[in-house]
């Protein structure tokens, strides 16, 4: 899927780079396009608190009015859980969903959950999950938003998210019609998977995202902020690039960070630097 | 494999127990090997530190007297480098494997490595790793020690061990011979993963070892820490356990721990502690 074209005119060679809110956390909505529009940043993937602090259409407007598309919603998800809590999170989704066709994003990013406390039944949990997402199926198709399942790296199963591999999300996105579930493709998540190149063929249409922030060692003490400036840690960008690039994804690329030290930094600069390695890092030939 | 008779009884239920050495890191080997004895435990897994404090020779003839029998040497690897750091590897995997021989460990545990510092080409370290491991299979026929192949978290692919599943180490092992290289499980480093059952039926008579811990959350400062008691984290041991059974391993199930407040306290408590949380949570039904 080509992105739907905004009016901001990229700076050479971003003309497919999507700022993810997360990596500026610090800016407000119009902040944050403000400072996209500034660098030449003609995409942006938006979160749900700072998409409520003006509400959706407002927000919807705020983007289009700087002449941005936006490339995701982040982040519904946490589906593990059971009785009320499920009923309230399918809730909390569909409205995500809704907030998603709101705002023109193509999909919504699904961070699944981790095991309800104190339970260890993992099985259950990927049970429920794949029940959920059927069950938001349908409310995906109607509003015209993607779901997008996110698998997120295996030091965060018990956690944050059960989904673990790029091959489990297929297995449950291949359940469901294609235009309704996706998977998202996380260069953090997948990178040490020795099966990533084959599942990121075997996806092709389901890339519903693409994101790129690198993979630092040591591990910080809170490890929700390993995540790195590409080129910082320990990724070879290209390969993955030309895998996601062959599989026949043609949408934007999400610089999607948690780093408490990016977070501390003057946000246009935050920008210009993930805007520099993108072209020099994961462009890189 | 049924373990070889050592001449400590049992206790109860422990007569496939072993402590591997890591939990009770302040013990020497006389020490833990002495504590065994106390305790019941039959088995012991070693590891090379105190091994070489003694001599491999002495250290056979203080678990020999002792009447226990040895589950592993821990550990050889780290195969992942070039040029002389790769020739001192295979020399010091070489003398690993004599060790092992003279204390009698039926297997070599091998953490084979992460990325050399400055790359990121983690094909190249795969493809060296498993060219070093064709080249270590003959001595380890001709000292009569099997390769136990450890597929590590993910978290460590950068600086620890690029096995990543086990999936992918039986890839490798599957091209040598049983009697030369086998599998670790360890339900750490596994239970996350989709496919673990899968692959544990897979391995069959390939696993050369079977250790258990626990997964805590949050995850420590350093992560290699992040190793807790049986019981304490969110693994749902049992059926691992079975799997593994229903492979066919017979072997010792070696309790494996890094954790900074498990190795403050006193050897001997943690030792009961691990032992009754081997009965209460891993023999469970």
């Amino acid at each position: 899927m080509s992105p739907p074209g905004g009016s901001v005119e990229a700076a050479p060679g971003l003309e497919r780079f999507s700022l993810n809110q997360a990596t500026t956390k610090s800016w407000t909505l119009r902040e944050a396009v403000e400072g996209c529009a500034r660098a030449g940043v003609p995409a942006i993937g938006l979160w749900r608190d700072r998409v409520q602090e003006v509400g959706a259409e407002a927000a919807a407007k705020v983007v289009a009015d700087a002449g941005l598309r936006v490339s995701s919603l982040c982040r519904g998800g946490f589906l593990t859980g059971t009785g009320d809590e499920r009923r309230a999170a399918l809730a909390d989704n569909r409205r995500a969903l809704d907030e998603a066709a709101t705002v023109g994003a193509p999909c919504l990013v699904l961070v699944v959950g981790g095991l309800p406390a104190g339970s260890r039944d993992l099985a259950g949990a990927r049970e429920r999950v794949a029940s959920a997402v059927h069950e938001l199926a349908e409310h995906a198709a109607q509003v015209g938003v993607r779901l997008a399942l996110e698998p997120l790296h295996p030091m965060y199963c018990a956690d944050r998210a059960v989904l673990s591999t790029l091959g489990q999300a297929l297995d449950l996105a291949e359940q469901l019609p294609q235009e309704q579930v996706g998977v998202v493709v996380d260069t953090f998540h997948v990178w040490w998977d020795p099966d990533v190149e084959a599942q990121v063929a075997r996806a092709g249409a389901r890339i519903a995202s693409f994101q790129v922030c690198d993979f630092l060692t040591p591990l910080p003490a809170d490890v929700l902020m390993g995540r790195g400036v590409m080129g910082d840690g320990h990724i070879d960008f290209p390969p993955l690039r030309r895998a996601v690039a062959a599989a026949g994804y043609q949408g934007d690329v999400e610089v999607e960070i948690f780093n408490t030290d990016v977070w501390a930094a003057d946000p246009d600069e935050v920008l210009a630097l993930v805007a520099r390695r993108y072209l020099e890092v994961v462009l890189a030939d």
